[in-house]
């Protein structure tokens, strides 16, 4: 990703877009171009970033308030006489540099695809392996009731396979080309400007748009966004794990590796690590997306100030956002099924509660069964008794249960209730995308 | 918009679940369903937000932490004998609070695509009438080209059209109904957790979703970020008319209305009111956007902390984001078009430099035109002569350009470029969006 | 804090700056104010919050863009003849505004003040109580090394105190009267300006700027910051007793209260409430803070959108702070110290390794004896011994340590270091300032 | 500030602390030290920046999750025999981290106030140069009054002096040590702790913190937002003057340089280059405060990501800072007085309505000269005529006022109140605190 948004990449998307708008002009018309053939080709030929002393343009580009007046110089200083006047016929920086900014974007948008798709190649697996791992389902960080492990793999795979339709969107919505001259018109390109935008857009393989978007931010704001949600949800994984790794819980943890997660002084703990950096970084792309929103507030036809706060702020994101996605907690994480087990026990069978509730609701009703259930649970955790017991011992409930049914109700691996549905429902969702 | 997110609203979405519920239940199997019919149709009867008491409600629901346990009682005690057993079978309070949000941010996301259409109808009113009104376009607030203003007011419509189709699809993405149970595996309904969850999503006109997603929080994100995107759209068009509406500008000014925008030290001023406060909306509403994208971090099955703060900011963010909408500061505009064309002469033809540079560069090349019109011009500003004189006086342009040809030049009306097809393209958009 | 946000307490505050202007503006000349003895009197009689229809203010301030300008209107319509030609003499409505905007965080901040100091006490009774009750200290949630819990809470004890600190100096900073007149220069007053803004700061209790400070909005900017930090101390506390309430856990829960964290359908959960209310409003508070940091760029003499919306964001941030603030999720804290010891053996002594390898360090050097215990380590968790065993068992080690050094080595009661300094210094220092 | 952040800069910081650790541990007690005096020495000797491969460093980092672990192994590689068993002695990675960073941090604060000296000199010498040049003030862009531009350039200073005093006490308030041990009780030092900390701040310059802080941020997010406001103070100018420079203000515009702001296709203009990228670089750096603010939320002893994104969040943040300060976008500031003069004229005298407004009001009330000068700038709007004629044509007015009276009000150099009290005590405070 970092190769994605160097100096170098930005300065090969512009110059794509200079040889391109050449050959562009150059095919405009039916009977002949806005610009000679020859023309276009030598500049093509000049358009290559290995010519180019990309240190030395930005440092000028410092100055110049833009990278793309520089830029646009040395090219023309490159092309052979016959095309050095036709060099950015028509265009203005602007055109340029978001258009450069559209590759890159794509390019960046690819990365996070590949990413999430490898991310959710391991969701699958744990959903699959850990159809039948009982861990207890925990909400505010209470122990509410079992839920297969495999269940809560599947809502990251399903998670993740939400975040693969959304880069295919915002991938699709940016990928328009930009062309507007000074200030939106085309007006240096007279009539044929909506054919050269044509021409241009078929030669980078981008999208015309509805109209110049020079300063109409939103599809950028748009992009930032669901990168935003990427990182959102990169987070809530990576959250989960962290909390799974505690050491009075234990449950899983990361892939073992030299010299990871280590601590001299303290032998006994392994950090998780990839976790950890995993939401470092997805905070610091959170951190830029409320930017990219606010930039859509510009002024007239190019911003003083909000645009060229993207040059930064895009490199940032996807960066921090490939951050997030491009280090994998979850490949080889070490399940500890024994864990989720004893942890289960904790309660001494309080998380069935509801399955005991819900038995005798359809006995007595749902309030009467709560209310039962409601004493019985007291009298377990004051006698420090299984809850189990406590049914067992109590007349109302021993009335309308049988010994057999009580101790069924106790075994979690039949209060799953739908869990093997929706890890069914995730997997086939996530083959169907990522085939 | 402040109805529709009142405690009132939400107490109704509430109960709207309960009955909804109760209903689905009282169908969801063939031959008979988990609850009675009659049970259904005394919670129907019951759920009726008029009888309750809400602001008690919510007294308690700050005791409790959550709105719905206290609510989920009250149904209770009013259903009558033979249904008040089977009130909020198998759910729990995440379920109905989280539908119940989904209802209001439909509702929400139709008065803003209400606002938005009515926006776009006063943008497509200019758009058609300044079609050929020139006003100078600007580049971090320096004149670069003469446009139509049209062409801006086409711009701000195209903005307004992929809004509308934004609303659309957020308002899919987010209709989809929350069933779980304690901790998203239905296992209170045992096996027929899934059509309980199909009759319930048709009994409210909502969709069923991959999976619940009691604690994957990308639906909320992204309605989160497409608000954000309508604020920064809002924004981008008021402040727009703030730089318009200044003093040494003025060339547009928000509609009079008795007591708008007046000073009673300073009469001679009218103020911008409506874009004023539609920026000072929009800014508040952006604000609660990154909230909403880091509550996506949360931990495991239910948040302690990130799902709660919806309740606040969801709210705040729809009725932030109205105030942007709602305030409509085109509808009426003020079109100086005479101001507009003084302010383009300021420059005394400087405007129009690249149409003198690019009919000169068709002749003698780029180069060597930008080279003579930067002298021409340069020599104009030093002699505070129009553009067009020192052109007329200079020998290579007279070579090349005859003085009718330089004449016409420099008359902008000739020199939109594109601008008409734009503006016909954002209108035609705008129409088809909108029927 | 509602109450000292409400539209009442603006409009009370509109017109304490009002009658306070009229009394200074009465007393600022030695031999004669600038305006009569009477009218002063008269404004002040009439400036009386009772008297207004404060809703009925804020629909017409709602037009006019601005509370002030109808506001000022109505004493205008009360006062007495003699008196109703001098209202607002001189002023202009940001003046009133900013001054009342004063005054109400000089209220806001009394009442965070009043919550941090009984926090803080909440935090010293612990610091004291559990001196030597000993916790695992945890990083990255591993366990590391135990700790006195006591110093848990003289951390989360010093963090108040800083806060408290903090608040004192932002009270300090904003507490300055605005009077700049129409553009800041107080022409209006002549030359009697500055001894008029002497006289209204003594009448409010305010202090006198060093300038006008209607467009450098640095010291609002500065309160929003001490709020975020405020909030994120919040956050902090409130973040640590969610984890220690986590069901594998157990060490500290909130104190019961009547229907308080129940669960209907999960009988034996009981909810940490108040912390997770508490990170619900310290997040939704740190939303407003950078848009009051953004606010400070804005134009010229008067922000279009960026003040105005501090009328919102202010009222807004400090609502939540005290959210934050007002629920004291510490009182009655139910610390279970029996827990803290069970969770302290999880790792069979492994939490000691430090004691160990620096005891052994001051014998054979600090890497030989990492190197040592590494080893001990990993037989202990392989061979699932307490590490103590394994120490008693290894020659080197026995070599240096004798086997009563060894076992009280493992007395994590001894293993403390400057805990019980630290607590005495963080308790001092919040008597000191508490005092 | 890029060298001030590099990864040389933080491992040039973790070794002095390590040298500076080992020298107080040497010194710790009178008689002898906790480690021998010539292991301290040996590690200062080993401790140079120079000898070691950052790089590499890094790369090992990233597995490790943490620079220290790898970068304290390599002093250890280098110590001569009889210092290697006492590197790190007693430590933990984050006590060498943080303290890295706060040295650091240190380094970048002087940096700030440097520029910021820098921007308030040039400030000073416009507000001095400036005193009775007058300029309209603006209120939403409106013109509101005359005001000397001096008095701008004034509340700018004051505006930069203020944050002066804050990098100052931000300076003093982050200058603390972190020394902590594996759980912060320094347990790893036996009773010698809190001397050993007072010695190590005695080494690095630095103070002694009440308490450990690795889990408290409250001093990292107090910098964090005073530097945000210094941002945002940057930004506020950085507005102003693009507002200046716009084609129809024309008041002052940025010095001219070799390729600066120019556009190849549009000759005249001449961009407000530095203004558009302070702006810029201002908000990135806005956008990390809030990460920073939130990082205080963090768990338990040491966090799992919130702190290990200060690392990241940390140089980010003061390189944007630097970026909106170091641009000196008023120095040469070229100013159009003339300009300045022509532009209060636009309104025909209009801009002086208060002055006769206050001239009247002392003679027959406020009510009523508002009511007259209301009626006359109408008029004078209407007929396209000076308010002063119209004025004088004014019976009402005529009767109070005479001629002679009316023609110096409406002279703006006699209308300033203030504004040079002000400006004085701008000049005043500035050169106090520069002193």
């Amino acid at each position: 990703m970092s190769d994605n948004w160097s100096g170098e990449a930005h300065v090969q998307g512009l110059l794509a877009f200079e040889a391109a708008l050449a050959r562009a002009e150059a095919r405009a018309e039916a009977r002949a171009g806005i610009i000679p053939a020859a023309a276009a080709e030598a500049i093509g030929c000049a358009c290559q970033v290995a010519d180019f002393d990309v240190p030395a343009l930005f440092r000028e580009a410092a100055v110049a308030g833009t990278p793309a007046i520089p830029l646009m110089r040395m090219p023309t200083e490159r092309v052979a006489e016959d095309g050095c006047g036709y060099v950015h016929w028509g265009a203005i920086s602007q055109d340029a540099i978001d258009t450069s900014l559209v590759l890159q974007m794509h390019g960046g948008l690819d990365f996070l695809t590949e990413g999430l798709r490898s991310i959710g190649e391991a969701c699958a697996t744990l959903a699959e392996r850990h159809r039948d791992t009982p861990i207890a389902g925990r909400t505010l960080l209470q122990q509410a009731l079992p839920i297969p492990f495999g269940l809560k793999a599947a809502r990251w795979l399903a998670l993740i396979t939400r975040q693969l339709a959304r880069m295919r969107e915002a991938r699709a919505r940016v990928s328009v080309v930009q062309l507007g001259g000074a200030a939106g018109t085309l007006a240096s390109l007279g009539a044929v400007g909506p054919r050269v935008t044509e021409m241009l857009a078929e030669e980078l393989g981008l999208a015309v748009p509805d109209l110049p978007w020079h300063a109409e931010r939103d599809r950028v704001a748009e992009v930032a966004a669901a990168l935003g949600v990427v990182a959102g949800a990169m987070a809530k994984i990576a959250g989960d794990l962290v909390l799974l790794a505690q050491t009075e819980v234990d449950e899983a943890s990361e892939a073992a590796a030299q010299g990871k997660g280590i601590s001299s002084a303290l032998p006994q703990k392994r950090y998780p690590v990839d976790a950890t950096l995993v939401r470092a970084s997805a905070r610091l792309a959170l951190g830029v997306v409320p930017l990219l929103l606010a930039a859509m507030e510009l002024e007239h036809e190019r911003a003083a100030g909000a645009w060229q706060m993207e040059w930064e702020a895009l490199p940032a994101l996807f960066g921090y956002t490939a951050g997030a996605v491009a280090r994998d907690a979850l490949a080889g994480l070490d399940v500890v099924a024994v864990r989720m087990r004893a942890n289960l026990n904790l309660t001494r069978g309080a998380i069935l509660a509801e399955a005991l509730s819900m038995a005798l609701a359809a006995k007595v009703g749902q309030q009467a069964a709560q209310e039962v259930v409601r004493k019985l649970t007291e009298r377990a955790m004051r006698e420090d008794i299984p809850l189990l017991r406590a049914a067992e011992q109590d007349e109302r409930t021993r009335a309308v249960l049988s010994s057999e049914a009580l101790v069924r109700l106790f075994d979690s691996q039949e209060y799953f209730g739908s869990a093997g549905i929706f890890i069914d429902r995730a997997l086939a969702e996530f083959r169907a995308l990522a085939a």
